[in-house]
């Protein structure tokens, strides 16, 4: 059984939304009290391309995705919380198809 | 001068995204310690119609819109540092050309 973190509570959060790919992706920063950068979005039905920096952990919140790693030839499915990790320098294709997929990005 | 309101803190963060007119407005709901609760969005390039529950203030942080309040004619630019207020059980009209216009929204 999987519950899903619904709320991220004492956080600062960036008002300035990112946009990415024409708003297919949208998401605002958040920085907890011990300093801790993490960032909710939500991806709406399309499959994107997405590189890494630092490595990032996804936590699905609402919705569902299927993602397919750099160097992988295997599309998963992901959903409401359920994690995946994606390895620093890198990228993945996350494709969403219905409902819109609600995530928590966490970094490092 | 205006100024923008570029982070808000100590907020708890709903993690689900609302998606409203197929991904034209994505906005989390905040809740702030003394209770209070508002959202922050975003509004891509279109032209939507939002209906009030409550009375609401627009407070613009990235971007700019055009808004018509119900029973107006006049679109009224609006942009970062700005705000515009809603009345209760009402719409309005809202504009965005060019770069997204992130928002606050505050309640009451």
């Amino acid at each position: 059984m999987t519950t899903t973190t619904d709320t991220i509570n004492s956080a600062a959060v960036a008002t300035k939304a990112n946009v990415y790919f024409d708003g297919k992706c949208v998401s605002h920063n958040l920085t907890l009290a011990d300093g801790t950068k993490k960032s909710v979005g939500v991806i709406l039905p399309s499959t994107l391309t997405f590189n890494t920096g630092a490595p990032e952990i996804m936590e699905g919140t609402g919705g569902s995705c299927e993602y397919q790693l750099a160097g992988t030839s295997e599309w998963i499915a992901s959903g409401p919380g359920q994690k995946f990790s994606i390895p620093g320098n890198s990228s993945f294709q996350i494709r969403v198809t219905g409902e819109p997929y609600s995530y928590i990005c966490h970094f490092g």
